[in-house]
């Protein structure tokens, strides 16, 4: 919009032939080029420096050096902390008056304010050295300053403990990005990405395509390799993440655990478990089978029916009232299910409102299986094996936060749990119609060469070449074996889906002329790099996320754009009313996450 | 699209705890990875490979391997050359009686078919190895045989020197991408944009940012940095294509000459001078101001009237009649300007139709000036210094092109001449109402420093410190510094280009509070790879490139939305009538450009 074309209208701007001058040193930059001998003479004395604030050491006193940053604080006219991206510096405010315009200059500047700084490095008086500061046992002893640009009155401090709430830190992300929190996330983040595309392209030969983001409506797919199967897969992310896993961390172990998703369901409730604590999901069906506890008997008499329980350690002890009561409403509310607690007190006695009809045999069994203990509480449920299971999926983390918010620590925080989950369904039956099937994921997935039989005659029961990477609970990684064969593909698409092949027509061609097999998966970056810095939010490891609803509060995005704009395109937009947009709201729905 | 909701529908999938073997070496990836002790038995074999082809030599001599990829040709039903991404190598299909059912698999499987097979690593017999090939010290004694995918029959084949149309190549594009040239062009790609991400990130310490994609209507942004000047920059992107340049070629010098916009118009004739050879633009207005030739006579009594030339080396040896037509045809249609041609043949006589009215004086002098020789021929034109440049600019490429046709070597494709263009006008007249101004790049372009003063008085001729990077008379990248200072940023903006601030209040507010002094620089990376690797087209170094009016050949994309779909966004399509896209096709614009 904004590009002048060149050749009719050449020549306008005024010039002359440049000068030569040398130049000071430069900041990192420089130390490794060969410097130009042609430069405009005048241009930009300000940006030479000769050292990041961060760099500076003992072993640099004495030197004369130039810093450029941000003031971040000043202590009475006579202290003030220099920062730039590579730390923070102490420069000392010259009080005598032969530097009257340096003092002004440095007192008057606004906090934030960007400043040229030289002087001499020289040691703290004895004392007064800061061991938390990694420059803390010099300060600058300042002889010239200049002011670059003027900081006006700021919606919030640049500072970690100032607390802000999420909308102002996104419309002024671009000062919330000075916060050396976000600083250490977007750096830890680059560098975890840097050595993940070290692994891949300069160790393991990958070749890094930009794939098209103009595409037709298919599936998308982030690293992609031939002649390898699931196994192969697994290796390549394990290899992937010791490698690009921060030093700063106990490295990663691998291979890591993997589990069938029918063993996640049933011991964890959930497709990504978080194993980095126990309270298991058991079934205990068996001890019921007699029982004279009535919607026990219901269950059990249902087909499918079971009865399933965890056992919550120090439950007893930790968890109020109001606790079960909480639990029991989220039961009913969100399963419809009712959950029976069983508290195992200090003397050994139950105390439930089922105590009495359970029998001794009953409760010996339960304690055996479930492995019970004083102080322990149990919560028992009934029903359809995946509903039983899935609520007490739910009621285990429920409970994990509970105890832990009564000071019991379940989830070292220090811990990175990987688990792969494998043998997912390929197919689902559709919610609308169970009849029809559904991919689980989506329709290029290879089916399990042991269930292929299975194809043509229990398809539901055929499992998927599919695998998910879970890290805590969080699913951070996905993908799959891909079908090569045209000829199955075609099957599963046309008789089993019930999808229109033409649409697809392109890539059932393109395996029918000697596609190799081949496999993948996409990493969650964004989710990855949240867990590992412990971050409250994906947003605090994305630079410039969109807001709730996909809006960037910063720009104010997405504007209007002119109706002549989109001639081009053909589109035309019609703006819903404000009662339109408050019925569309999906609070769920972020575009960064 | 396809993803299952899991919560509510969990565990239809049956599964089995899986087994536990040890599994056959694996391609590179495997040597560096410890095994996984858990992997499904039955699961696909097939993958499993010891060695690439690519990789084998004498030293595997003796060893059995297995190997996967895709027929590239057989012989007599006796040699079959095996391709994987690494490589060729020969297989030797074995004629005994017992090996019948791997002799017919590999006699029967279609060219392009993907195959495994297992042999030993046998000399090839003396005489019969090819040096051309790097495996061809040895070949494969096949012992079994598997086909992975059967390839059905090809469009073409894939093979270099197979001609092919670009329409049908990217129609199959993954076929199209099997070829060696395509390979190669996209790893040196990938190589090249990895070694850039080290010297930037690794070395540099930079950040690697995600920039939002959905962004409000401002101009894109590729290397950013603080506290840097217009030199800081070049240094930066100097050392980074040194440091990216492939290894098979001359390592760059640097630091690149560089030279104004103003020179290189006067001198090139535009703003991207191919420097790789001579026939430079010469002023020779002063040689003629005397003349009694009509044309120049007014052209020179005209303001900013010029008479300027270029002598084409040989000119009058190789270009014949035709060529001159035709090049004053090109100058009076597009420039609507007049050429005059002067030939200088071997007896030192001028040949001209104007030769009569040329004085001994003139003769002389103009000799001199332009250093004519022998068979060389000159083009003359006159005019305004911009019109007359850009036609000359024009004429020398024309002729530069007509003598290499005619054998005569003037630009050395082994030769990369890497270009500086600097000091740019900041403003260029609007052409519609020549009165007011827009900006030449981007509106957010600092002025030059020693330029400022002009702002208040004379803004069209103040030169901006933009800098773009020319290699072989290619633009391959841009760059600016930008304003950091608010008060001038709104002048510029409201005063000086009548902009709306209002779409750009965040920008302003953001330099308000503290932007530090910045600038950066985009290299247009398709241009560069596609002159690194001398591709014809950047969409031979694009892995799945836009075809001509932005349409993915391939898949056939842009493909209709249904309505329903567009709900959400509010947005409507109509499609033009066949009529308005032929009115509205542009066939210069390419997506992929």
């Amino acid at each position: 919009m904004y590009l002048g074309s060149w050749l009719n209208r050449l020549g306008r701007g005024l010039s002359r032939p440049i000068g030569k001058t040398k130049q000071p040193i430069w900041g990192s930059l420089s130390r490794s080029l060969t410097l130009s001998s042609q430069r405009v003479p005048e241009f930009s004395s300000f940006v030479a420096r000769t050292n990041t604030c961060g760099e500076l050491r003992s072993s640099h006193l004495g030197q004369e050096v130039t810093l450029c940053g941000w003031i971040q604080y000043r202590r009475q006219n006579t202290f003030l902390v220099l920062r730039d991206c590579h730390g923070l510096v102490q420069i000392l405010i010259p009080q005598d008056e032969s530097a009257a315009s340096v003092r002004r200059t440095l007192c008057e500047a606004p906090v934030e304010s960007v400043v040229r700084v030289s002087g001499t490095v020289i040691a703290r008086p004895l004392g007064q050295e800061n061991p938390k500061m990694p420059t803390g046992e010099i300060e600058i002893k300042a002889k010239t300053a200049e002011l670059l640009n003027a900081c006006k009155k700021l919606p919030f401090e640049i500072k970690d403990f100032v607390k802000k709430t999420e909308a102002l830190r996104l419309q002024y992300r671009y000062l919330d990005l000075r916060s050396s929190q976000m600083q250490h996330n977007l750096r830890l983040r680059s560098q975890m990405v840097m050595k993940m595309r070290e692994y891949l392209c300069t160790l393991h030969g990958f070749v890094d395509i930009e794939t098209p983001t103009l595409f037709k409506r298919t599936p998308g797919i982030d690293i992609e390799m031939s002649f390898v199967d699931q196994t192969g897969i697994q290796h390549l992310v394990e290899g992937l993440l010791h490698y690009s896993w921060p030093e700063d961390k106990d490295p990663l172990v691998a291979p890591f655990p993997s589990m069938t998703f029918a063993e996640a369901l049933a011991t964890y409730g959930t497709d990504k478990p978080d194993t980095r604590f126990g309270m298991k999901i058991v079934d205990i069906s068996d001890v019921f089978r007699n029982t004279e506890i009535r919607f026990l008997q219901d269950a059990l008499a249902k087909p499918q029916g079971t009865v399933k329980a965890i056992c919550v350690h120090e439950g007893a002890k930790y968890l109020r009232k109001e606790d079960i009561e909480f639990i029991r409403k989220f039961a009913a509310h969100h399963f419809s299910q009712e959950v029976l607690p069983i508290f195992l007190n200090a003397r050994k006695n139950w105390s439930s409102p089922f105590a009495k009809f359970i029998t001794e045999e009953e409760r010996l069994e339960l304690t055996r299986l479930m492995e019970i203990q004083e102080d322990d509480m149990v919560l028992l449920t009934a029903g359809q094996h995946e509903k039983a299971c899935s609520l007490l999926g739910k009621l285990r983390l429920e409970c994990a936060d509970l105890l832990e918010t009564r000071g019991l620590a379940l989830r070292d925080p220090a811990l990175f749990s990987f688990l792969w989950v494998l043998d997912f369904p390929l197919f689902l039956a559709k919610e609308e119609s169970p009849t029809e099937l559904e991919s689980a994921h989506h329709p290029f997935t290879a089916p399990h060469p042991g269930d292929i039989h299975l194809l043509y005659t229990e398809p539901e029961k055929v499992r998927g070449q599919h695998y998910d990477l879970v890290l805590n609970g969080n699913e951070i990684g996905g993908g799959s074996i891909r079908i090569h064969d045209a000829q199955l593909q075609r099957y599963i698409l046309e008789t089993l889906l019930k999808e229109d092949v033409k649409l697809l027509s392109h890539l059932l061609q393109a395996l029918d002329y000697g596609a190799p097999p081949h496999g993948g998966i996409a990493l969650g970056l964004d989710r990855l790099v949240c867990l590992v810095t412990g971050a409250p939010s994906i947003r605090d490891v994305i630079a410039f996320p969109k807001s709730y609803r996909g809006h960037d509060l910063m720009s104010n995005a997405p504007d209007t754009v002119s109706p002549e704009d989109l001639k081009p395109y053909h589109i035309h937009v019609s703006w819903p009313t404000d009662s339109e947009e408050r019925a569309s709201a999906t609070p769920s729905k972020y575009l960064s996450s």
